[in-house]
């Protein structure tokens, strides 16, 4: 199993603090996924498309743990049941709006990763695949924190973690 | 980035021909979820959630081509444009119900890997992040073969890719 980027994703976020947790924090924000030339016909029928799924290695979050406490609640969950960059394999997943392509580059908006991360992937979204509007979702249903950007608690940039409640 | 197996999908589909080729053409088709034991404690607060994205390799499939006909259409598409499991990184995603765990092991449905596929991630599905229901998608809104089960296109096992319409 060898991964290789086929592009970088370029956005306005140098670091993770501040940066939007979601693409549904980041809506409007520009961004642009450029694709190695190679693949550029590969492209193509793309532009009929709303919605795209961006697949991307988070290249510079720290070390997984198995338990952390997520950006949107105050106590540990088991690691697979959040969204936190750190992971065994820190794959990324985000849904962004296709604005145009221009040959290898498509204009993107509501983009959440850092700047210069690498795409390993590029979906379509389809509806009749991917949305699941009533889906049930555990912590986050059951009243989470209202937090929509990162802090340094997977990145060790500035910013840390916050102290526990007890 | 150096990428692992952190587990391994069970589902009763040993090749491809015949397999659904989405998770919504694969409802209540029952598989498990067997994670490597060292991440088992990860997986706690999972169970509240509804559905889970799982993220794996797609060891079987046949390199990749830039344009390919897809299951659901007649024509070739570019590459990015479809959901085709040959891809210059085989990552593939699917939204699986989960029924419940156990220990390291999720029992799931709607699966539609091959058995034994490598996993890569596990998210918690949320439809605030994920659920995007009224996107346009393109050629799959323009009419597409109603195709649920795959071929051998893909994989070079029982079944061929049809012939092109002229």
């Amino acid at each position: 199993m060898a991964i290789r980027a086929i592009g970088r994703i370029r956005t306005p976020f140098a670091e993770a603090a501040g940066a939007p947790i979601q693409p549904a924090y980041a809506q409007g924000i520009e961004g642009r996924v450029v694709l190695d030339e190679a693949f550029g016909s590969a492209l193509d029928d793309l532009e009929g498309f709303e919605r795209i799924w961006l697949i991307y290695w988070m290249d510079r979050s720290l070390p997984y743990r198995l338990r952390v406490v997520p950006y949107r609640d105050w106590r540990e969950r088991g690691l697979f049941a959040t969204r936190a960059p750190s992971r065994p394999n820190p794959i990324g997943l985000s849904v962004v709006r296709l604005v145009r392509r221009e040959g290898a580059v498509l204009h993107v908006t509501d983009v959440d990763m850092l700047d210069g991360t690498p795409l390993l992937d590029i979906k379509p979204y389809v509806p009749a695949f991917d949305a699941c509007p009533r889906s049930r979702a555990g912590w986050l249903d059951a009243g989470a924190a209202s937090r929509e950007r990162a802090d340094g608690r997977f990145h060790g940039d500035s910013g840390r973690e916050p102290r526990r409640r007890s």
